[in-house]
């Protein structure tokens, strides 16, 4: 059962962080379908919960077992971020009226949003996630990918960007200024 | 005043995130120093907020006093990822017994954390965070050096880096591979 704890346990965080980096974008951007996924999201977090429990409570002899109350503390942090998330989601999906001075703070923050529209030009065009590597060569995570009306979150290393494409990446602001400037093809080389 | 709030709301982020990426590192390590840089960073996290809502009650007339609601419901979000940071944290600082699949997850999760000891033959030793670019160029962060017995926490650009420094980093697993053998100076470029 260690075995399958762990990946839940990670998948726990994983979705955490996550949630926080959509939230923060659902924001920024006034994006309901971004709020609505970070709310979806959520529902899985829930259910990954109830998995760990489960396995926890089936392992609960043993000498581990005095140490399993650790992986319920560290499984409600998670969850307490995620709280977070959804709560700034709820602000978007319920039409607040947001203070200019929030999407000012949140373009300029260490770690920054942005959305970059990726024109026939740009040389991510055609290439997956895992040959571009944008996040070696530039720090930048691309999180969620809108095509037409469609989106792509969370996409992994073989997925392909398309002419088109709404990329949303976060990242050091210096990066998501690169990433912009890629997207349009007025930059050439990662 | 909302250059200087948008300033404060932008710390809270920052803030909030290093605290959480510091907490999963005190328990990663079971390092009581760090998790109690989380406490600390909490205070300032308070301290931040009292002075975002004192220049919201001294703004709380005219057009913008609807929107300001919106203010406080991030920087409330970010309190709760701060709070989930504390959490954990102090499962370390309590000495509570950590079962072994925790820290296996945290050091396989897409974002990981490592430690790594630089050595004389290192290329990091005597250059600045600025010069080696380790965000832009492997997507690391360097959330904090030991020297010593002391800390250097949230460390920025003209901070040095010195033989028999520990460093922490935050960032996608395989770069955190390559940063350990920079450390020793088994890999000789970035």
């Amino acid at each position: 059962m260690q075995e399958n704890v762990k990946d839940l346990i990670e998948e726990v965080k994983n979705l955490s962080e996550l949630m926080l980096d959509l939230a923060y974008s659902s924001v920024l951007f006034e994006s309901k379908d971004i709020a609505k996924e970070v709310k979806l999201l959520h529902d899985r977090l829930e259910e990954m919960e109830e998995k760990i429990y489960l396995h926890l409570f089936a392992a609960s002899r043993g000498k581990l077992a005095k140490k399993m109350i650790s992986v319920i503390d560290i499984v409600e942090s998670a969850k307490w971020v995620a709280f977070a998330a959804k709560n700034m989601s709820n602000m978007v999906l319920e039409g607040s009226a947001l203070h200019p001075v929030i999407k000012e703070a949140l373009r300029e923050s260490d770690e920054s949003i942005t959305k970059a529209i990726v024109t026939k030009n740009s040389i991510f065009c055609s290439k997956t996630l895992g040959e571009l590597r944008l996040r070696t060569e530039m720090g930048i995570d691309i999180i969620a990918i809108r095509r037409g009306d469609k989106w792509i979150f969370d996409p992994k290393k073989p997925t392909e960007v398309k002419e088109g494409d709404i990329v949303i990446g976060v990242g050091p602001s210096y990066s998501c200024d690169k990433l912009r400037k890629l997207a349009i093809g007025k930059v050439k080389k990662i």
